[in-house]
């Protein structure tokens, strides 16, 4: 009997999990999933004593099992009653509440924290001691740790861009997992980070995030990183710890980027990176390479006219 | 006696129309305007029993004329009453409307649809069953259909970029079309779209927009797109059916990319686009120029050093 | 005795400043500030008779200094009141605000101003005659001219991203300035525009501000110019009068942009530009050669398949 989906390293004896891309082969083999979904291909490398269900489109067959178990994915989760602010959520002492906020269900929210007016925040968010979210703010399915600083018109913990396309068309991939923001995050305006599929999206200690920075599902950013305008960063990459990305870098899906990286701005990103490592240009190569690329291209040019 | 100004393609005997673009030439030839704005070398195109009006500038004098027909073009075209919804919108059945959503004038929404919190609706909008709606979020001028996500802090349906600048200055053209969400579409947080000037800006069938989106005025957009974060589409440029943008990609106005198409993350696209091509690069090329000439730069920069 | 930090050519008698860049060299040679910060290297650069504190991290030591001048830098700085229009607020005559507005303390609103739902105005922002703002706006921190239109979302005021990083860590640096906006202005949907640090962040009369556009802390941009949807221009850089920039263009901080400037989609621009000058690339060389650059490195990649 299966009682849920969880992704392959978070699955227990009970629920279904995916192995679809062939990045994860290592959590496949330690997987303790009750029954795998994966392609013809792939039966050899799963663990001998699991069950499996072989799928041409194993990502697709897994989002409809998981719409079975969650009908219906996206809701507003704000509020369910006319009052402003519902009276099952808990407010510590000190916080400043402006006009217009709308707080939902069994929120729960420090000692001196500021809410500027007509931000909303969803039903079942928890936020932390002497944190301040500006104006116009909308916060879902989030975990707000201490001192954190939100700027006006952020979005966080909306479902991601979540569905899987092949040639059969989209199917909706249900969004379970929430934004976990940890202490002394800063997010920027407009910026816009999306609740985990499966996993949850973390903003790790210390992160300063910039304004319209796009951070997608179950991104986990670490300790200490600066993140500076139009950032984007897709779904499950990984950033290391103190990492530093210029403005307007982009940065694909299901990458380890290392600890302490400097990534250019307008940078693309499309493989992995080793920590400490500097690099630039799209697609990204070393920051050294990035520069004589640069500069070989500007004197082969000017032979030419 | 002209009562009105449209695009060429639409222009009927009492409305004036401009052409200023060269792409255009085939609906110049077809036009059934009831007068021309045109510059003196292009008179010999124009359609023969068709008055026309010679300009140094043609879009300029055509902004200058729909100006008059239309004095007043911006209006945050919300609410007129101190009513939080207005008393002349409709709602349907088992609508769930939160706390300090404002709805305007003549407003009317279908069965089963919910709109979060703070959400403001433009007077006029018409909004299909089953659509949900998030917070923060603002529409104006638009017709959304049914089954269609808008997620936190969209905005949809005011005015576009939209003036001509020449040497004399800017003058502002009237931005008067509508936005046209078709049926099971998704958009994503912070994304934008603008309403058309003179046409309609669409976004057809189940197509699915990621966050911090650009969408121009007169963009027309196909059915079952996929559109990822951060993407541009610059104003009057059409995207066939089932193409795939990825992240951060950009486009320029007045081109016709193709259906099936696939655009590398960070492109700059510059011309049309044929159907199912792939394409990458800034300026974009086909994918396969592109990684060559990737992979031929890296060579040669690196046996330069 | 010192009463207040500044920026060099800001600063006096009482006031402390910082020398922290070499693009400043010419505001050091001229400052009046009381009292200097400067690396070991640079003081034979500093005016005689000022006097000095010399720092292996100047920067780092102003923005300390400058915590203790203003020990809370960020607050959310609306509504301190259950009204959602505070009774010190001044409006003029014939203004429409909609439902859902809240107005700071010592608001100042001109004649014929609009206001859409929702949208959140700072204490002390000074709106000038016959300005247009969009729903669900937040401004603060402003000092709006006249005939100014804002469209819905956008964010404008808050603090910028305001620190000195480096091997001891992140420390903010207070956000002291507003953002200036001149006559005639129009800023797009889900724009931000973050107020100065020490000096204001201003934009010019008439310039034209497209979606999703990101305006860092300190950017003086001229008049008339025209900034297309997605632009970032990072912090303290200035653009001159009149110029174009296209679409998810880039601009590093502390460069300076002439006037009458043509900068090209997507470019990323990493040095000052001349006056008249037209760009394009990233990094940004002249149109010219990368136009060249392009249609070399398509050659060459073509002869090597």
């Amino acid at each position: 009997m299966f009682f849920d989906v969880a992704p392959l390293e978070q699955a227990a004896g009970d629920q279904v999990s995916v192995f679809h891309n062939s990045k994860y082969s290592e959590e496949l083999r330690n997987t303790k999933a009750g029954i795998l979904i994966l392609s013809s291909q792939n039966v050899e490398s799963s663990p001998s004593n699991t069950p499996i269900l072989i799928s041409e489109s194993p990502y697709r067959s897994f989002a409809l099992i998981a719409s079975a178990f969650y009908p219906q994915a996206f809701s507003t989760s704000m509020n369910s009653t006319n009052d402003r602010i519902h009276p099952s959520a808990k407010l510590g002492t000190r916080c400043q509440i402006e006009p217009g906020v709308v707080i939902g269900e069994n929120v729960e929210i420090g000692d001196n924290v500021s809410i500027a007016a007509n931000t909303v925040i969803g039903k079942s968010v928890i936020i932390g001691d002497n944190t301040s979210i500006g104006a116009n703010v909308t916060i879902s399915h989030s975990l707000v740790g201490a001192s954190v600083v939100i700027y006006p018109g952020a979005r966080i913990g909306q479902a991601g861009f979540g569905f899987h396309m092949d040639e059969s068309g989209h199917i909706q991939v249900p969004q379970l997992g929430r934004v976990i923001i940890e202490d002394g995050v800063e997010i920027g305006s407009n910026t816009t980070i999306d609740r985990g599929s499966l996993q949850d999206t973390v903003i790790g200690a210390g992160s300063r995030i910039d304004n319209l920075v796009q951070i997608a599902h179950n991104v986990q950013i670490g300790k200490g990183c600066v993140i500076v305008a139009q950032v984007g960063i897709s779904g499950s990459t990984k950033i290391g710890d103190f990492s530093a990305l210029a403005g307007q870098v982009g940065i694909a899906g299901h990458l380890n980027i290392g600890k302490r990286t400097r990534i250019a701005a307008q940078s693309g990103v499309m493989r992995d990176v080793d920590d400490g490592a500097a690099i630039g240009g799209s697609p990204a190569v070393t920051a050294l390479q990035w520069h004589r690329q640069t500069v070989t291209l500007a004197k082969i040019a000017k032979g030419r006219k």
